[in-house]
């Protein structure tokens, strides 16, 4: 099999089904010039991502413009492979008249605090690729 | 016990354990204006992380400037907890005089390409925290 054969590129249907299927995730975002990463739990919501947050970094960022990218993963150890779904995209504090939107959705946070700020990511792109673990040290470590 | 008790910062010491343990993790950059994040294969070499990377995006942000947000978590679903470890720092490509430092190292590029380049990550913040998952959706779900 040759290198390029090794990396599937997932049709953009499959990345919506593997969306809809988890609900952790990774958001980066920017602020002012700093870049971070956090945990997240989303949700989603037609053709949109949701989440919940309090006042902080996150909703901060998108008020300042909120450009995001998002990373979802899954590693299958049976099949040694792993699976990774990216969105780019716009991130926006949703006004109180949509909010309601997150009511029925399986979004919660993940911690006990009260997050009241609704705020959806609006793809721009949605990749998606699945790969082999070649992962020999683990076999070195047990040589 | 009250929201703030959630959530508990990991002492840095415990970070690094974490990544120490770990080889998988997601690696946030800019590349001019846009935003990336992409999961990647790692080791911790000192203080530092490394990893091996083809031509391409991450390389050319690298060699921009070089500002990196990277995250490992996992979750545990016997205790219902989560414990995410996130590095910001910055990226250097390494030179070849120092780029065997990757060479004994449990680092393997996880596609079978060619990736011929090593870049560290030089931490500026570890940061890490552990929180319990509230899911009440999973409950709602087989109510």
């Amino acid at each position: 099999m040759s290198a390029s054969d090794d990396l599937y590129e997932l049709p953009v249907e499959e990345c919506w089904e593997l969306l809809r299927a988890q609900e952790f995730g990774r958001l980066a975002f920017t602020l002012v010039d700093e870049l971070h990463i956090t945990p997240i739990n989303y949700a989603v919501d037609g053709e949109t991502l949701l989440f919940r947050t309090a006042a902080g970094n996150k909703l901060f960022s998108v008020e300042l413009g909120g450009e995001v990218a998002f990373e979802i993963d899954e590693i299958d150890d049976e099949t040694e492979q792993a699976t990774s779904v990216v969105v780019r995209g716009s991130a926006r504090h949703l006004e109180e008249d949509e909010a309601h939107r997150a009511d029925n959705l399986p979004l919660r946070p993940w911690l006990g605090t009260d997050k009241p700020n609704v705020v959806e990511i609006a793809p721009v792109e949605v990749t998606g690729r699945r790969f082999p673990l070649s992962r020999p040290w683990l076999r070195m470590r047990t040589d």
